[in-house]
């Protein structure tokens, strides 16, 4: 019912076949070409007249019960009882593109510019702007074309966005914060709110002024109630094709490289460096001041208290590199066993021991004159 | 104060009593019937007037200096000076009971449909509707009756909700989210944002629209600031029943049973398949694409990364069965001691070698015809 | 850019000399007292006309790049090629001084009340309110003077707000929250909503009304997104001074001490105790009813499961004094050795019970009639 309520065409899945290879995706039909689609879905929700994909082999089994009418499954998959099966070096990337072919992405209410808006006259929107009612554009904001934001956003002074900007609802800019163009903000997300920078005086925390900006680059996403602090000085950043999930928190002055997969849960503290498409899964945490490389890995929970180098991935408390680490969990599921033995060694020591000695009284026994070395 | 301020009327304890038995708890009076009672509140800050409770044996002593005109306590509590008891075999659930009857619920602003809010004309809402200014419904919304919508709260595009739901300030639930009846969700918690849904295409994150849904089951609530990702196909859903806290995250297309509470800062990732009545301490994560048995219960912090059977407890990260987690945690307390003891049996290996080697020597000198297997 | 842009004066590095003077910072100037400043800057962001400042010695290398017209050092900071230096004892405390000097606090919005707002006839405001559209403020609120109140604010009726409080976008205060005055919230903080509170009956939870408050004192800052529980019964307190950073949990009846510090994501249970000046790094969690005496500190992600004493730090998970773990640390890096070398010991163990056995033989030969003790 969703699905097909969303559905905006159907196709062939010769038709299907074809749109692939000129997405540049190299595929082969088995099956039916003229089976008509007209959405996707799960192998396990999926009825008549949908198509859906095999891409982790632990749901291999669900191919037998499938109700699909078609699936997208790699190049070496084997047949399966009938099903019309699309075979493609990555059945992920083909789903995504009849994905976005068959359903598209998420349409907007179409607001113009409300007039139940708050919206500053010195703030300059580009055309196409699609602002909600409820929402508040503060003074000198400066936006590019297509801007969109929903119902509950407050973008305060001195704001610059670029182009395709879409702000979901309860999104609060901070002054000064820049967004890039083709930047999406999910809900209740938070940009340039003041670090936690407090001078210690006198057993007191004094508040230090936090005159930096946050910058946004281009084609980042950013999850439901994230919290990007402003820097103290300078930017805290996020660089271009950034995706982050739910909940992540970036303290004050971190530098995001571009391309980088941040999971739900997340903490930077500030003044962090991290390269280009480092990954980090969920609720790992990173100490402030530190250097993340290029292309590495941070491993769910992982606490990273030293620089990562490039490449490289990294898992535990305090992170190490992921063979170290489970090498370490290998032996610590060990230990008590270790203990054990440990304790059986020395018992064993301690009778070696007395062997020892009970042969040196009868070495001595009968040559008294010639003491042994202990 | 505040406890007086919402007290609604005063009972004696022999009426409590009463009305505790007809609640199915027996329960018997150790003190005088004649004293009225208007609030309840904590041992410590209870005055005259107020009767307390006493569950958890750590605050025993507070029975000493409470200044509560009555406690429960379970049926073999000892007589404390003097203090009126009344002994119960549950506490808890009995004081639950007196909070319904001399408290009640939270009372809400009484709104009407205000004309302040912003409610698409093909929204259908049932009647008794309480929405508050500065909330937005959107297109072919459906609810039940007693809906009771807080200011700066935006319900989405085709949303279906239940009877005598309540959303407080700023819930916002994107498109088709469905909830059930008697669903409460706290502030600024987000339902139905887009998961991390990206396909790796040369080194960019290409966005796949997320056209699943989110289900929300009977009798849930959920806390403040949390979210709840609409799944990529299909649903994400809750389980009538289940309780969450705060700032809790919930990945696409995970589905969690009925009768689960999930303690705050909790984070699932997506498609985990979580059982009934299974309980997630502060702070744990699960990985994705696992399976949590029914009963199962997820300690603090813990990470978990395979399935959990059910009725089973697991600790640690990675998460074990606790019994064999506190026991790793028991050894490692003592590993600086167990390296120490492996030097010392090196050590005294050593020795011995050089005690053996002596005693040959003795024994070869008397006998040089026969050489010692070494 | 952004500097220049709230730069509101300039000063000759004579008389920032002067000023710092006066503030009780003894310092010297190492350099031309005419230069003149309009800005503080980052040493590695600073151009002509800014100051900078070195607290942390792992950027001293930046003295020789940094472009900045002066730099605030520490009392021993050697010459940089002639950089002009002001050396004082707390460099981080001299410039933030500068910075509240040269670039003051953040200046609000004047929206006076707006006639947007909803404002109930029964609150009570004190004189120079300054109240944004679209903010709700409830029945029988009272505010102190020089209120702030965002865009997207929600006060329910009952809260009580001292002299001088800020709330920032899309703030929600529950009924009856007290806030003592010099108060600053961050958007999207949530207070006191209703903490996890059911009771088990029947393998169903049974809500508990939560019927407690929550007491936020003087001259407190709390982050973005967090959220605190009303108490059940008495109140959630979090002490005079303390300062919270982003996506904070604190649950129900938990009480913090003065002038404490939170870092982001840092969860405590319910009915904790926290004492004065604790500071709590990120992501670290603790359990419910326990204690945490003054000046501890708590570790980045220390799982905290009993009581803490004053004046400690505990780090780990369960956190443990942090010099024991650190001690443990080092080992478990040192586990996969210990286990090689465990095994190494055994083999020697068995070789040398081999060559005492066959001594044993030996020795027996020619004594057949002394068995060996074994």
């Amino acid at each position: 019912m969703t699905l097909s309520q969303v559905a905006v065409m159907s196709m062939k899945l010769s038709q299907i076949v074809d749109y692939l290879e000129t997405q540049g995706m190299a595929c082969s039909l088995l099956g039916d070409p003229s089976v008509s689609i007209e959405a996707v879905n799960t192998l396990e929700d999926a009825r008549g007249g949908e198509i859906s994909f095999l891409a982790n082999p632990r749901y291999e089994r669900a191919l037998q019960t499938t109700k699909a009418s078609a699936v997208v499954v790699g190049s070496k998959q084997a047949k399966a009882n009938g099903l019309n099966l699309i075979r493609t070096a990555d059945p992920y990337a083909a789903i995504t593109a009849m994905m976005v072919r068959l359903h598209g992405h998420r349409r907007h209410p179409n607001w113009g510019v409300s007039s139940h808006a708050e919206i500053s006259e010195t703030a300059q929107l580009g055309e196409n702007a699609n602002i909600g009612p409820l929402a508040s554009i503060g003074d000198r904001v400066i936006a590019g074309r297509n801007l969109t934001v929903y119902p509950g956003c407050y973008i305060a002074a001195g704001c610059v966005l670029g182009d395709d900007v879409t702000l979901y609802p309860n999104v609060v800019l901070y002054e000064q914060v820049l967004l890039g163009s083709r930047v999406a903000i999910h809900s209740g997300t938070v940009i340039g709110e003041d670090g936690l920078g407090y001078a210690p005086v006198k057993g007191k925390w004094v508040k230090i002024p936090q005159v930096g900006r946050v910058e946004i680059g281009d084609d980042t996403e950013i999850g439901a109630n994230c919290t990007i602090d402003r820097a103290t000085l300078g930017a805290t950043v996020v660089g271009s094709g950034s995706k982050f999930s739910n909940l992540i928190a970036i303290g004050h002055g971190t530098k995001i490289g571009a391309d980088c997969l941040l999971v739900a849960q997340v903490g930077l503290a500030g003044s962090v460096t991290v390269g280009k498409h480092v990954t980090m899964a969920g609720q790992a945490g990173v100490v402030g001041h530190i250097t993340i490389g290029d292309n590495a890995t941070i491993g769910a929970k992982a606490g990273v208290t030293n620089n990562v180098e490039a490449d490289t991935t990294v898992l535990g408390q305090p992170a190490v590199p992921i063979t170290e680490c489970k090498r370490q969990f290998a032996v610590i599921q060990r230990l008590p066993e270790m203990r054990h033995k440990l304790r059986h060694l020395e018992h064993e020591i301690q009778e070696l021991r007395a062997q020892i000695e009970a042969q040196s009284h009868l070495i001595e026994e009968h040559q008294p004159d010639q003491p042994i070395a202990r």
